[in-house]
């Protein structure tokens, strides 16, 4: 079971050190984790996937005791509304480029780079479709997988 | 002056812990930071936006030396290709709802949500664009961001 923590922070020195490790000591499983500057660049939103048990209330109650975390808020992957960024470089030969490229055009995906041996692909979608697209190019043989983690904002 | 930093860094506790521990000791300055899983899923991919002095050099020696961290690569911006994931809410109230979702068209931007107040958009660029697109909206008056922190592959 996944649950999505949006986090407010203060941008000083030290908070996503002390997020960290109070989702280590409590020995949450972070699956995918995000920071970036909100408008106001005195501040940042984090983004953290969490796989968790039934005592996942607890998680935002904690983080809310950390100095400089603002404001949090703990969220069922129902509630919100996911997306992810993909950079996926796979194989393509040319017995198999027009294959490949016919998938990418399928899901929507960008081609970012393309030469005699290789495609690589840009990708946002939600994260489920971002697993589904990774697993269709598996078989091709894939060089390169980097993803964003997910990002998330209320219904 | 920004570094990207590409980890790959094996699924064990502490290590975020351990990396932004160091990050901040050494005084760089997150600009963004996104931690994923790849394909093995025992090991997750790290890309770190960093604002750095003449020093930049050290940190990929320092980071490589971290237990857990398998490998570190350091690129300036215009080595990589980067995208960036966005959600914005905008105000949208009749009268300006058609000049907002005209530059929705134009810059590309997805609909996620749309009611008689309010705009959602989901865009996906280079962070560059992102930021116009954020600075483009803000008269509107924007109602929340989160931006996802920027992904990279070597070009």
């Amino acid at each position: 079971m996944f649950k999505i923590i949006i986090a407010t922070v203060a941008n000083k020195a030290g908070v996503l050190n002390r997020v960290s490790s109070l989702l280590r000591r409590r020995n949450f499983n972070i699956i995918s984790l995000t920071v970036a500057p909100m408008i106001d660049k005195n501040f940042s939103k984090m983004i953290i996937r969490l796989e968790v048990g039934v005592d996942s209330v607890q998680v935002s109650k904690h983080l809310h005791k950390i100095v400089n975390v603002i404001k949090v808020s703990s969220y069922d992957e129902s509630d919100v509304i996911l997306y992810e960024s993909l950079f996926l470089q796979v194989n393509a030969t040319r017995a198999f480029r027009s294959e490949i490229l016919q998938f990418g055009t399928i899901y929507g995906a960008n081609i970012v780079c393309l030469d005699e041996k290789n495609i690589a692909f840009q990708y946002s979608a939600h994260p489920d479709k971002i697993d589904e697209f990774i697993e269709i190019m598996l078989p091709f043989g894939i060089k390169d997988v980097v993803r964003s983690g997910v990002i998330a904002i209320g219904k």
